[in-house]
């Protein structure tokens, strides 16, 4: 057992737990643990399905046993995803590196400088590239970002029409999510094959989109398009081809209002269809419209230019159902990915590797038709479709067995598309299954870009900005990401304990999967033959999950938890539509829910109705049944978070799913916390009819520094007909059998699939043994903090025996009242004694919100918790008037090496004290880049590109 | 082109090359290098044999192809090489991440504490598990440390016998070594079959060696050999199996005076052969016949403990001909990972394993014998002989079928080893080779170390100390490895400009493999058919690096730089023997040598004879001649370095070849400044009859804070016969057709073979061309350096048209002697700027070379050279009585962060001075971990073990 992954993935060893049971007076850890969980809900005895636990090892070679059951093709399938060359300096110092995987959001933006910076990188590639004003730091996908930006169009325009105009050339899965998505939300989808001259009639649309180039290849010019779509007050979402746009001219530069696409083909690998990051651009005037992260530039308490995260009111965590989208987990790992690609390659790189690619598919467009083949479209830019008449299934069965992934467009035509990795062989090789003998000689074309048209051929310059020009040399770009890692804080540093986030281990063999490229460089179409390796696992994931959350079916589609919520929304939805209940649209949601669920409800085409908590943080049970009887009749559903994000194991919760069931309504059960739970409960059995889970938070995925995130949703047998489903998916049944129908949430059929041997690895290599053990050590840890700290900030909500969950909410508020020091104060302060702060004012404004996890040891538990109190005496020292309210340790917090160093020191306070507090952070100290930043500020002067480096100076 | 490697790998770019042409007033970088040149020995136009360069997506799929042609299959062949799991944490904090790999030998100690605290940490396991009170801080591999520790007994044994007694039960290549190395300086091997009472007869001897466990399994009790020979005057030096020792008393506790041994089962992967951290302990009195690098803790001007390396007066960089061996790389990287493995599993851990192992072997023991089966010893830790008269082959040959490599002892027996991968299924297969059914269930043993003798069980603790008891979760390891990477100095912060140790990138696609299972999981003595990939890419290692120096054989068994030399002059040796020349013994060596040229004369049976060199720099020609001309008769060898250590290429070296050559002597080339001459001009060409290369300097291994290095020995036709052979090589034949005979320097045939991955990648990627351009870029730097420092800083040598080779000498006497401020005053305040100093006083005291290399970019180049500048301007302050000769920010570099804040500031300049002489410095600044180390104390109070950590406190 010692060889054991659990005793390396938990901190706590025995002689740590029973220390800390020691100090929480109780025998043991399943004893805690069930002093907590309300007994009506405890897990009965059980076999489980999951095997035992695997060692790390075993693990690894299970995951090679299941690479080789993948097969690395050349995948021409095209269709929004191409093979690329991640480059290796990239691969090894970012998607291999903690530094970056284990970061955090940057919701602390004065130690997450280093991916803020990458972030902004980011935004400024894809404002250049598009020609519009702002971008935000990523999207799920091309199609997710597609359908946001018709919410985009909807919440703009001054339209009347409820019409939205969709590209007949658009990628199929993005208008099977197009259509899934409107319905929900009422709005109408018509499709258009769109010409020079679009005839008015088709135009009374509240906005229009544009496939740019089409799914077919064909490159065109929407600038007549969209002027008439504008001219009916409609606007226009152009998705368009990063890397096309290096040689063709912008979306903005031609009209559009906003553009969205994916970045995936710069240096992503396509990993049977994610996470890659999707992109969201729009024309100045419409950034409060923007879904999702924006990063922008403000500056410190010194002046200096600092970035941080952007009009953040426009996000579900604040603006609740009015929020601009439901998404909170973004791309951030691959945006930064992307993002490098670009700082790496330079504008010229880039329009080289264009030109090649195009160059490619003309020499291979006129080797067919030389040959008499008929090739659709004499404009494009890496994408031909070829008429096949009767043969195009052979033909693509051919070019199979020759080692190439063709895209079988209809019985009669074929596609296939040219990427960066695309050689002059492999263009030889599909001409032959064509039937086309080809000269062994490439001859370079006069006009390496002849198939783009002159009047659409890109002028003007981008990606100007120097960080974009002098990173060239391998040696620079490691030292660049070096930096920039070095400027943020990760749990390579030490503990995040960040309420309802589970910022746990990673481990890397967990990891180790995701690298190989039998995993990443699968197109997410690839035939059913290719991807035996991927289906095998997924399948088994699936059992795993439905197994632990007491449930039948699971989709792993939905590449974010808000994309699972809304997955399990649009379920609860098809369920009561296909029972002829059109009229169940009420969702109530307790007052101290993440907001995430009320922008989800409303995407879900819900009404939400608040129900009220009571002092204790629990659903108000008298509230609640008022306001079942008050909607029984269009009762849909109620979402509940459990344990509640007050921290708390509801004692009520069988008597709220029961009132709910009795009205004829579904329960949603949020699995942010299903760190609380695992092993000790089920969802399923405590009333839930569905759930989503958040893979990245009990399922070890990393985040990534905000993203990715996989959000599966899991549900009981009657709504598994209206899980997602996906036209091109390999297979349509899932494990158990269950076949769904629920339409797509993602681009990808299984969602960001390239990361699912985290989990898989996290489940195998725990075992359900495992698995419940970390709960409880979690639990146990999150009761010691609360313990240790409860004389010195009252903890705001416990449950039986005084004990919270996995998480504690410590009140600041009487702080502030006795001392004037805030959470925001004790939150930046704790840098300064080398940790990232808890989640702040979350579920209750002046609180903050410490989930400690199972993977810290007692030393940092220790730590943090003597941290902490150092901390409350210095607000002591304010409050005793030792020092000034407006200069003291706290507000001054955090301080950088230069504030102590520079200048003269004006403080009351040592310069020890401000940066050495305790003094074994001597040897260990972090250095924050930049001290407090001015949030406001930076919102009211809006910059949201990368500043010219004078700034720095 | 533009994709191509050769462009991320050189710095400089176009537009900073004419720039830097510019400053030098030359028109291109061609005439640049062919004006330093001289022109007699420029290489000829030709044809290469490398490949055109092919780009990292193509380099990484062939190297894919190469892999697929090994085949990893489960090894049980032991001989001191064993599987072992690599902890994921371990693998890709350390061995993956180039803040680790990219690090220089811990010279500069301020900017090297925390892989000087991994190497305490090994040192500290080392004498630990054997008992012993001082180790080293690593040794290139068991069989070589055997013979170190041959010498070692030599050295201070005051027997006058020349007889070294050897151990019948020694490993096969152990042995090999011993004969081979003992001839050349005069040493009589006697083998001898140990039993518990050994003949009198045989302990005339001044010293003996013992393997415990023997290579046939056997374990039994020396302790009466070792009082024995003790007592007759020898030494007695184990070679000792460290995973075994964590069960089995430590030769310290039987009496043995030097344990030595290999860590490749802590957690390093066998590789085919290394590179692993051998290591090498002695008892209290003999520290200073310690070969190679010792940490020790001494203290900073703050008082606190630090690091350092300890007694380098021994060290042949110092000690010359007198050194206490030629070793100079050791094996760094793999000792970090070797003592990392034992920080991880702590003392628990390591005995669980080895029990595991024990038990393991023990029930495959009950297996056989019960089913009648011959096993020799009843005595053994995790390796079996068993008897199979006249099958042996077969037995092997049917073993492989199934996928298990067992060790062919003879035509009579097989022998097995178990490893801490080895299943309970892998023992039923194994046992079903020799023909026995097993259960199906493991039976636990009573005893699981049952065969280990009772009065042999080690009763003693060991790893005691916090450090192996603290870091048991992954998180915690993590963290632990972060931290010490934070307090070093790498390539991946800023350049490290050491005259000739060519710091250039270790690309990241040229690491990839060395991690890959097929590359890092084979036995070196695995069957010829299972490593198929391995040879070839040897095979074109080999033939490409023989057609760039000029020479026709080439070997790469020689796993250092020393190595690599040792073994060309014993192919001197050998040539001179076979001719019957024993008496040309006469080594010429110029002064300014590198000190390992000398160490390696000395150990290949040579005498050194010192050659001036004049005032330029250059061999002093006419002493040279004088010297020739008396010692003609017995002239051995000319050793010499081209360019010359001094940084220049003497016009001479044609003249001074030929002079050797005319008195029937051979020239050495050392290779170390290869990266001056590649693409330019060929050892071979300009009278080399063999030379050394240095992987890890121009071919771009990374140098792994100290080693691994890899030092390819090369010659002539006529010397081939005497390169370097092994008895278990699987063929004999080298590329060219080539079949050498010279005996073996290293434990394994190829030496370090799961990195030469790298070197192979380097090649295919850069091919000729790069190779050129890459010389020409790393001259260009070292001119454009000199021609911008030589204002500020005399440059001491320079050649044709004052232009220099790859690196420069400033000379800082004059600065000494005009203001006092030392060169390493200049250095340490190096590190306030962000640099690693150059190479202090070599060759020259009161100097610093400096070499920037090709990968250099000129912003990073122009930041060193305004660096020095800058410093050289404090320097006048101190002259000009500004600042005071004692309190200045020459004298008290390199500065903390905590000297900078903690108390009283009472220095003549100010803070900023001291930590940011240079503003950009705010956002990138290293904090050097301590203040400058006194060396002197250190030696003087010798620690060289983990320190308690109260001293920390």
């Amino acid at each position: 057992m010692s060889s054991a992954f659990q005793g390396r993935h938990i901190g706590t060893d025995a002689a740590a737990q029973a220390e800390m049971l020691r100090v929480l007076g109780r025998d043991s850890v399943e004893a805690l643990v069930n002093t907590a969980v309300p007994d009506a809900i405890h897990v009965a005895e059980r076999e489980s399905i999951i095997p035992p636990a695997a060692t790390e090892a075993e693990a690894l070679a299970e995951l090679r046993d299941l690479a080789a059951q993948n097969r690395v093709a050349r995948s021409m399938i095209g269709l929004g995803y191409y093979d690329t060359l991640t480059p290796s300096v990239i691969q090894r110092n970012v998607l291999e590196n903690p530094s970056w995987y284990t970061a955090y959001t940057p919701y602390q933006p004065e130690i997450s400088q280093g991916r803020l910076e990458a972030l902004i990188n980011f935004q400024t590639m894809v404002t250049d590239l598009t020609g519009l004003a702002t971008a935000n730091a990523s999207m799920l996908d091309e199609s997710t970002a597609v359908v946001e930006g018709m919410l985009v169009a909807r919440r703009a325009s001054k339209s009347s029409s409820n019409v939205f105009l969709v590209d007949a050339d658009a990628l199929p899965q993005t208008k099977a999510l197009l259509h899934h998505r409107a319905a929900a939300v009422g709005v109408e989808i018509h499709e258009t094959a769109y010409d020079q001259s679009p005839s008015p009639a088709d135009l009374d649309v509240f906005g229009a989109f544009v496939q740019y180039p089409g799914a077919s290849g064909r490159v065109w010019d929407p600038t007549e398009v969209i002027a008439a779509v504008q001219a009916q007050k409609g606007l226009v979402v152009v998705a368009a081809d990063l890397l096309a746009l290096t040689l063709l001219r912008s979306p903005g530069s031609m009209g559009a209002d906003v553009a969205v696409g994916t970045t995936q083909r710069f240096g992503v690998p396509m990993g049977f269809g994610g996470p890659h990051a999707g992109y969201m651009a729009v024309r100045s005037g419409l950034e409060r419209q923007l879904p999702g992260r924006l990063v922008g530039v403000s500056m410190d308490a010194s002046g200096a230019p600092a970035y941080r995260l952007s009009l953040q009111t426009r996000e579900q965590h604040i603006r609740r159902e009015k929020a601009t989208s439901n998404i909170c987990t973004a791309q951030v790992l691959l945006a930064v990915m992307a993002s490098m690609y670009a700082v790496y390659h330079g504008p010229e790189g880039l329009r080289r590797i264009a030109e090649e690619v195009t160059a490619k598919t003309s020499l291979l467009r006129e080797w067919l038709v030389g040959a008499g083949a008929e090739v659709e479209h004499d404009a494009f830019f890496d994408t031909l479709v070829v008429r096949t008449p009767g043969r195009a299934e052979d033909v693509v069965a051919d070019a199979r067995r020759r080692g190439y992934q063709l895209w079988f467009r209809d019985s009669d035509s074929v596609g296939l598309s040219v990427d960066e990795t695309t050689t002059v062989a492999d263009l030889q090789a599909v001409a032959a299954v064509f039937g086309v003998e080809t000269s062994k000689v490439f001859v370079p074309l006069r006009d390496r870009n002849a198939h783009l048209p002159a009047s659409l051929r890109r002028a003007d310059e981008y990606l100007t900005h120097p960080v974009f020009n002098t990173h060239r040399s391998e040696t620079a770009m490691m030292r660049y990401l070096k930096q920039l890692s070095d400027r943020d804080y990760a749990l390579d540093r030490g503990m995040i304990p960040l309420g309802s986030c589970t910022m746990k281990l990673n481990a890397a063999t967990e990891m180790a999967a995701v690298s190989w490229p039998e995993f990443a460089r699968v197109h997410p179409f690839a035939p059913l033959e290719d991807v035996g390796g991927y289906l095998v696992m997924i399948d088994q994931l699936e059992s795993w999950l439905a197994e632990v959350t007491g449930y039948d079916a699971v989709s792993l589609q939905p590449n974010a938890g808000s994309q699972g919520e809304l997955a399990g929304l649009l379920a609860i939805r098809g369920y009561h539509h296909s029972r002829g209940d059109q009229h169940r649209d009420v969702c109530l949601i307790p007052s101290s829910a993440h907001g995430t669920n009320a922008a989800s409800a409303v995407l879900a085409g819900m009404r939400v109705v608040v129900v009220a908590c009571d002092e204790a943080g629990n659903v108000d049970l008298d509230d609640l049944r008022a306001k079942v009887a008050a909607h029984a009749e269009n009762l849909a559903a109620l979402m509940i978070t459990y344990p509640s994000t007050h921290g708390v194991y509801e004692h009520d919760v069988m008597d709220i799913t029961a009132a709910v069931h009795d009205a004829g309504g579904q329960v949603y059960v949020d699995g942010a916390n299903l760190n609380a739970l695992l092993g000790f409960a089920r969802f399923g059995d405590l009333g839930g009819d569905v759930s989503h889970l958040n893979l990245h938070k009990t399922f070890a995925i990393p985040h990534g520094g905000g993203g990715p995130g996989v959000g599966p949703v899991a549900s009981k047998a009657h709504l598994a007909p209206f899980l997602p489903s996906h036209p091109m998916a390999q297979r349509a049944e899932h494990a158990g059998g269950f076949v769904f129908d629920g339409g797509p949430v993602s681009a990808a059929p299984y969602g960001s699939a390239s990361i699912l041997p985290i989990s898989w690895a996290y489940v195998r290599m725990m075992g359900a043994d495992g698995l419940r053990a970390a709960t409880g050590a979690a639990v146990l840890a999150a009761n010691y903090v609360s313990a240790r700290l409860r004389d010195h900030y009252p903890v705001l909500y416990a449950g039986e025996g005084d004990l919270v969950a996995h998480e504690c909410i410590l009140d600041l508020r009487p702080l502030k009242e006795s001392t004037g020091v805030t959470v925001d104060d004790v939150a930046k302060r704790l840098i300064d004694y080398g940790f990232h702060a808890p989640t702040m004012s979350f579920p209750v404004a002046g609180t903050l919100m410490v989930e400690p996890t199972e993977s810290e040891d007692l030393a940092e538990l220790d730590r943090f918790v003597e941290a902490m109190i150092a901390i409350k005496a210095e607000a002591d020292a304010v409050a005793a008037g030792d020092w000034p309210a407006d200069d003291n340790p706290l507000v001054n917090a955090p301080h950088t090496a230069e504030a102590v160093v520079a200048g003269e020191w004006t403080h009351p306070y040592s310069r020890e004290t401000a940066v050495y507090p305790v003094h074994t952070l001597v040897r260990t100290k972090y250095w924050p880049p930049v001290r407090r930043i001015d949030n406001a500020y930076g919102d009211r002067n809006l910059v949201c590109a990368c500043p010219p480096i004078e700034a720095f100076a």
